[in-house]
């Protein structure tokens, strides 16, 4: 057995690893959400914009998680890319609970929107690289060429959504979040609206 | 492979991240009982409520990761509502810490009590979104249709009794939890008194 | 399929998920050991309470884990009582790192130490009940009884040894945690000093 | 079955639960960096330090997790040397987000720097031992003995770069953690460039 080529068993444990990872980080985003120690329905009131950032960043990672979960059914060698592609990923996702903690903290001011929606680029670079890697090593049939071509393009219209809501962000922090918002709806659908306008 | 049919192969990769954030939830409530830094034992004894809170909610967090254990047995398709609906049973169960820590820090007040209840009840909802999922795209035998004609009953007696604590907690917020604990004695016994009433 | 019987698989669910919070039990101790603000050895050194209690604890947990381990090769079925004692094991090891915080804290006194010791002894009853169960439902053959009998004989010593560190912890806390070493070092070996006085 | 032969499937057990503590240690660490409550970009800036400690013990204990999944494929059998190396080796990384911590909240700082190699060789010395027990125990094929042969040699070469690190410090803390990082890199590659130099 040469180091790189483990074998589906063996990215079974990467995807185990990943797993662990993500479900820590999709957690310990809620522990910013400090209980107020004053009694009063006005300081639970006060929580609104900590909530409501620690509910986009779950539905972001979860969406992650999710396409992760189908893309590495592809997967079928560990090779080097594959394990660092995926760690880098890892550590991206790592950043947005640091990114959601700021965002909640300074109730969506533009400079944390702006912080926010650049820590929530890095993760897709990762995922672009991952998925480059799983396309040239993982499964050759006809299945995964049709997966990766949909998900490629899918990728490329929410990458230009997103760089959209960058410079929108200085007219109005809920104008970028927006875009992030219809990026996220878009990769929740799991066929996207494109697929019907190239005849997939 | 289409995305919507991965088998039961990838229900347990699911299975796996739901138990993966579970147990995260389950333990990092722990941290909200924090070790006084005076000594003697009446600072030990201050937290009480914590501790209460502490054992309460890692009952229900526990009673829902048994029930979710069995039902998933029947889960044999990755569907989209099934990774939705579950992402939302994990969210709704990752509101609890938060709920806890209130629930302790302010001495099982009726607000606290109140947000507790209502906070519980998220869960619930998932927990049915995800049971018709199962229902519909899972195993289909005998034992399955079963075991869900059991289980629905069940979730709606516990769901009368649940929403009947909401008005007692306003004559005292000992009888509202004392549905929830009738509620959650209900689901950690295997087959509910129902069964017997209805002659299962 | 019966609720109470889900054989081998399912008995391997309930492992991973015990496996997962034990993990996190005994990874969020460390977060006890804050790095002091103030630079200057003296401020590390005076760490050291912290640092050998989480090490201490650290032992405990991982001696439960790889006994855990060891006994679960042998549950066959997932019964109500295998999912409720392993629970029951579960909320007592998620005591610890209290416990273990309220050690390091104090530096060691009477009461932090008598704390510790009743602490640690609740694993110990829940870890009996689920050996009872897994005893009666599991496995039958030569390999598991002996086990079986190799395990509770240890379990009936380490327990006399352990009880007698609550009294000695009044002359001094360093005797009780002695008491309580002995009982590490007795289960750390695969095979107790009884068993050649025994026979086996 | 005896105790210490649970063959290659308690050795995935051993492997995941490796997988989970390795996971929350690496995700905990994040933690460590508090989001700013002041507004102002200065504030964030100010946070390079704790964010440059971070991604470098991410990226020490990543290589570990590739290492260590390597590794564990030539494992087969479950020995107590084995459960009680690798719960050193998991100690060891344990103690990384502490010496991180301590990195970042003293700007590099001569001592701080100190603190952190030594805390990073304890893991290696975890590692060593661990590589100990599964040549003697695990697979015994050629392409064992090659892997072994490689890596022992590998990490020989290692600790002797990682050691030079230790009175560099002395001089400036940043060729101390050179030293640490060519180390990283010499890991991270597949193959070293001793290999060549010997032949393999």
């Amino acid at each position: 057995m040469s180091d790189g080529a483990e074998g589906r068993e063996g990215a079974k444990r990467v995807e185990a690893f990943s797993d662990g990872v993500i479900a820590i980080i999709v957690t310990i985003m809620v522990l910013e959400m400090h209980a107020p120690e004053e009694a009063g329905l006005e300081h639970l009131w006060a929580l609104w914009p900590v909530f409501t950032a620690y509910a986009l960043s779950y539905a972001y990672v979860a969406i992650y998680w999710v396409n992760h979960h189908r893309m590495f059914h592809y997967a079928s060698r560990v090779t080097n890319g594959l394990l660092w592609s995926n760690i880098a990923l890892l550590f991206a996702l790592s950043l947005v609970p640091f990114a959601t903690a700021y965002l909640g903290m300074h109730h969506f001011s533009r400079d944390a929107t702006l912080l926010y929606m650049g820590t929530m680029m890095l993760p897709a670079f990762a995922y672009t690289w991952l998925q480059g890697v799983i396309r040239r090593t993982g499964a050759q049939d006809e299945a995964a060429q049709d997966y990766h071509r949909r998900t490629v393009r899918k990728g490329f219209a929410a990458t230009l959504v997103y760089a959209a809501g960058i410079p929108l962000t200085f007219v109005s922090p809920w104008l970028g979040l927006g875009c992030a918002l219809i990026v996220a709806v878009f990769w929740f659908l799991p066929k996207s609206p494109l697929d019907a306008l190239f005849g997939d």
